[in-house]
C-alpha cells in the first residue's frame, strides 16, 4: 500500500482541512444550479458528484467500484471486499436547488477518513469502506432512500413504476441506466452481501435548529424518527350564515379542527414532560377555497396530520389519542372526520454500542457528548432496520436543509470528521 | 296606467302564486351553478337576475330605470320618481354556490306587490317603488351592502380598491362597468336623492334556525346585528422541517391560530352565559397554498375574523378581547399577527312605527306578530342608519342561507308577500 505524497504519517491537520474546503468548493461548482445546487439522482448532478468523489479517491490510491444498485464503493488499497467492514456512508444526490451540505458533507467526511486511514496505514481494527449512495432524496421519484432500499430489496414495483416528478422516465429506467441489477431489484432480493457490512456510520448536517440553539458543533444520533401520516382529513360540519346561527346550533369545522389541535397540543406537551420523543404537525389546513367566505360558517376543513417519533409505541399511542380526540370533538361539536389512507414509516434505533463508542470518542476529543434524535429520514434508518448496527454523527447547520441557505461552518464539519475518524480508526 | 291582462282588479291569488313560482324557477335556472346558484355582483349572475326582474316588470308595464349606483328601480307607471316613496327593497346577488331565496325572495316579493298595486290601481297612500340592489353579499369584494352603501356615500377608497376575491378586478372597475357615477362615489356623496325614499321595507328569508324552531311562517324584525370584521389577518410564525424542529423551537402558525380561536371560543361561551348577544366566526382559514406540505411546519396562516352583535358595546368589548388574546398568543407561541383594515358595520334599529304597522297588518291577516332580531346584515340596516325609517319582514326558511340547501316554503313566502302588500297598499 503506497500512501500518496500529500499525506504523511504524522498527519497534517491544515492540509486535511484545506482538502475538505477544496472538495466542497469543487462539489458546489460542478453541481451549481442557481439558487443552490441540483444533484438529481441517476442523472447529471449526482453523476458529477460521484465522479468528483471517485477521482479524488483514486488520486489517493483508494480502490473504487460500484455495487449492484449503482452506488459508489471506496475501499482501502488492500481491501478485497470479502470481509464485513465498517461502512461510512451518505448520499451524493440533493433536492432541486438544495444546499451543498445535505448528503455531500457525509460523503466528503467519509472520503477524508478513508484518505487519512490509507495515509496512516491504520484501520487495524478491521476494514473500513465508504459508500456514496444515490437517490436518498424523495424529490424526484417520490420515494426516499432509493439507493439503500435497493441494497435491502425494498423497492416495490410501485416504486419502480414511479415517474420522475410525475411525468418523465421511470425509476426502473433510471436505475437500469446506471447498470443496476434490475432482475434482482425486481425480485426484491437483498443486493448487499451478508459479508459486506459489519456496521454503518453516517455523518450528516442537522436539518433542524436544535444544535444551533444549544450551541453544539457535533452531536450523536439516538434514532431516526418514523412517522404516521394522513395526507388529507376532512372535517365536516355544517355551513351557515355567520350572523344567524347561535353558538349552540353551530357545527363550525374551523372551530372543531382548532379544538382538536389544541387537545393534541396538550397531550403532546404532557408526553414530552414524561420524556417521550414526539413532534406533531398539521402542515396543510384549509377551508374550502370555492365556498369559503367571511360570513359563512365554515362547513368543512381539509387538513393533513403527521406525528413523528423514534418510538413505534409512541407513534401508535399518539395515533390512538388522535382518534379518540377526533371522536370527542365529533360529539361535542357535531362534526365528522373522514380519513384517507394511513401512511406509516418505521422509526429506526441507532445501535447502543456504537452510540457509546461515539460518546467515548467525543469525550476524548473534548467534543460534546449530547444525544439527539433525527427528525428527518436517512439511509442509516434503512441500514439499521436491515439489521446492520448503525450510528450517526450530526454536524451543526443553520437554516435547515433542502434549501440553498443551509450553512455549515467548516470548523464544525472538521470536528465531525475528527469524531468519525476516531471511531473509524478502531474498525467496525 | 294600463294593467296587463293577466292581473285583474279582483285579484287572482292562484295566479299571483303561480307567477311567484315561475319567477323563482326562472331565477334559479338562469343563475344555476351546481351546487346552488351563483349571482356574482356586478357580473353575470347578478345581471341575469336583474334582467329577469326588469323584463318581468316591463311585461306588467311597470317603469324600470337604474340609479347612479347601478341598482334597478321599478316604479308604477305614473311615478315620476320625484315624490318620497315607500321603497320595497332587497338584493339581486348571491354568494358563490348559494341558495335561490337569499335576496331573490325579497326582490320577487316586491315585484309581486308592485304588479298587484299596478293591477289594482291602488297605492293611493303614496308612491311605492321597488329597489333591486346589487352587491349585498361580501363574498366577492369583502364589503357587504355595496349597492345600498353607494347610495348613502359610504364606500371608502379601500372598499373601491378591493380586488375580487383578492386577485381579480377592483370594485371600482366593477362599479364603473355597470355605469355607476364614480366621481360621486369616490367623493362619498349621497347618491340617494332626499326626496326619493320616505320609508324602506325589506322582505327576507330568515337565515337562522329560530323561526323553524318556533313554528313561525313570518316574523317582524326589531333590529339588525352589526359586526366588526377583518377580511384577512396573517399569522406569521416560522416554516421548518416537520421532523426536525422540536416543540420548544416551533413557531407553528396553525397551532397559534387554533389556540387563538379556542381562547375566543371560551370568552364567547362566558359572555353568552351573561346574556349578551354575540356570534364569532373565522370563515376563511388557510395555510399558504404554494408552500404548504405535510412535512412543513406551517409558517403562515391567513384567516378572516368576524364578531356580530346587536350591541355596539358588545362588539367593541369582544374586539378588545380578540386583540388581547392575539397579543398573548404572539408571546406564548412566538408568532405575529398582521391585521388588514378593521371593518365596522353598525347595528341598526328598525323603526317603531313601521314595526307597529306590520304587527297590525299581521293581526288582521291572522299571521303571527312575533318580533325577531336579525343576525344577518341587510340593506335595511344601511337605510335605517341613513335616516330612512325602515322595517323588515322575515319568512321562515330551513337550513340557513349562503348554501344550496336553503329551503323556503312557497306558502310561507306568499304569507310574507300578503303582509308586505297589506303594508305597501297603505303607502309610505
Amino acid at each position: 500500500m503506497n500512501a500518496p505524497a500529500t499525506i504523511r504519517a504524522d498527519f497534517d491537520t491544515a492540509k486535511w482541512r484545506s482538502l475538505a474546503e477544496r472538495l466542497f468548493d469543487e462539489l458546489r461548482k460542478r453541481t451549481e444550479d442557481s439558487p443552490g445546487v441540483t444533484r438529481e439522482c441517476y442523472a447529471g448532478g449526482e453523476e458529477a458528484a460521484l465522479t468528483l468523489f471517485r477521482d479524488t479517491a483514486e488520486e489517493y490510491r483508494l480502490k473504487c467500484s460500484f455495487d449492484s444498485a449503482g452506488n459508489l464503493i471506496v475501499a482501502l488499497p488492500d481491501d478485497d471486499l470479502t470481509r464485513p467492514a465498517l461502512i461510512l456512508g451518505s448520499h451524493a444526490d440533493s433536492v432541486p436547488h438544495g444546499g451543498n451540505f445535505d448528503g455531500g458533507a457525509g460523503v466528503i467526511a467519509g472520503l477524508l477518513c478513508m484518505i487519512r486511514l490509507a495515509g496512516e496505514r491504520r484501520a487495524a481494527g478491521g476494514p473500513v469502506r465508504l459508500l456514496a449512495m444515490r437517490g436518498e432524496e424523495s424529490a424526484y421519484y417520490g420515494r426516499a432512500n432509493i439507493g439503500s432500499r435497493a441494497l435491502f430489496g425494498l423497492l416495490s414495483s410501485t416504486d419502480l413504476d414511479a415517474k420522475r416528478q410525475g411525468s418523465g422516465r421511470t425509476l426502473r429506467e433510471a436505475l437500469s441506466n446506471v447498470g443496476a441489477d434490475m432482475a434482482a431489484i425486481e425480485e426484491g432480493a437483498r443486493l448487499l452481501p451478508q459479508s459486506f457490512a459489519a456496521a454503518y456510520v453516517e455523518l450528516h448536517i442537522e436539518q433542524g435548529p436544535v444544535m444551533v440553539a444549544r450551541g453544539l458543533p457535533t452531536a450523536i444520533v439516538t434514532g431516526i424518527r418514523g412517522n404516521l401520516r394522513h395526507r388529507r382529513i376532512v372535517c365536516r360540519g355544517e355551513a351557515g350564515h355567520s350572523g344567524t346561527v347561535p353558538r349552540w346550533l353551530r357545527r363550525d369545522a374551523v372551530f372543531a379542527v382548532s379544538d382538536l389541535l389544541m387537545r393534541l397540543d396538550e397531550h403532546w406537551n404532557r408526553l414530552l414532560e414524561r420524556g417521550l420523543d414526539l413532534v406533531v404537525t398539521a402542515g396543510v389546513c384549509n377551508t374550502d377555497s370555492e365556498r369559503q367566505a367571511i360570513s359563512r360558517i365554515p362547513g368543512e376543513v381539509y387538513f393533513s396530520f403527521e406525528v413523528r417519533s423514534q418510538s413505534y409505541e409512541t407513534l401508535e399511542g399518539f395515533y390512538e389519542l388522535f382518534h379518540s380526540e377526533c371522536r370527542a370533538v365529533s360529539q361535542q361539536r357535531r362534526v365528522s372526520f373522514e380519513f384517507d389512507e394511513r401512511i406509516y414509516t418505521e422509526p429506526a434505533k441507532m445501535n447502543d454500542a456504537i452510540i457509546d463508542r461515539l460518546k467515548k470518542n467525543s469525550e476524548q476529543l473534548g467534543f460534546p457528548t449530547e444525544l439527539l434524535a433525527s427528525g428527518a429520514g436517512h439511509d442509516a434508518a434503512v441500514f439499521a432496520n436491515g439489521g446492520i448496527p448503525s450510528g450517526m454523527i450530526f454536524v451543526r447547520n443553520q437554516n435547515g436543509s433542502h434549501n440553498p441557505e443551509e450553512a455549515m461552518d467548516l470548523d464544525d464539519f472538521m470536528c465531525g470528521v475528527e469524531l468519525m475518524y476516531a471511531f473509524a480508526s478502531a474498525g467496525p
